[in-house]
């Protein structure tokens, strides 16, 4: 179990996009790190809200009605049921909060799924 | 309820010195902001985990047999029952996570007790 976790140290070890590692662990939930770029796939959490904290680049979430572009130091949750898609132009790094249970592709399972997440 | 939230544009927003903002609600959890300075309560959350990210400034959180310092973009979670005191020299800007019924003193109610949090 991790104690004092610095962000950017933590991100240095991450060495895949899109492979979200845990970097804590509260009341249920996991605090997630990973690094993003290019295209995911369209998803959603039926049951699950997730939080995406910017904490380099810019990340786009693509929701069905709209788009949402976060910056570094901007967080957006999205709603249980809600199907999105992040985009990544350019490298993106990003904090994200979501509970245990949660399948990074949602209701998805292509090569992107993980079944069990590493610790960073 | 917010959309995108920009932390420093909310911090800039809020005037009192540990008085914890909501910023954000996922999963049974509030997302919170805070400007401290000075020293806080000893308290302890008997059945919730609290996490502390410093989004500026140096957090210091002495705990019953240590103390742990945290810098800008490190976070720490602080177990349930865990008793701590945050501490901070110089102005801190930290982002908390916490189960929604979680008070900001935890077994102690003193003048820094909250009962309702407030958005920001």
């Amino acid at each position: 179990m991790p104690d004092i976790v610095n962000l950017a140290q933590k991100f240095a070890l991450i060495r895949d996009f899109w492979s979200p590692k845990i970097a804590g662990q509260l009341n249920g939930q996991y605090v997630e790190l990973a690094r993003l770029k290019g295209e995911f796939v369209w998803h959603r959490h039926d049951d699950e809200d997730e939080l995406f904290l910017v904490v380099k680049g810019i990340l786009t979430i693509q929701l069905r009605d709209r788009v949402v572009t976060l910056h570094e130091g901007e967080l957006f949750i999205v709603r249980a049921g809600i199907e999105h898609r992040p985009v990544a132009a350019e490298e993106v790094h990003v904090m994200l909060l979501e509970p245990i249970a949660t399948l990074n592709t949602g209701n998805v399972m292509n090569e992107h799924t993980l079944r069990d997440l590493d610790w960073v």
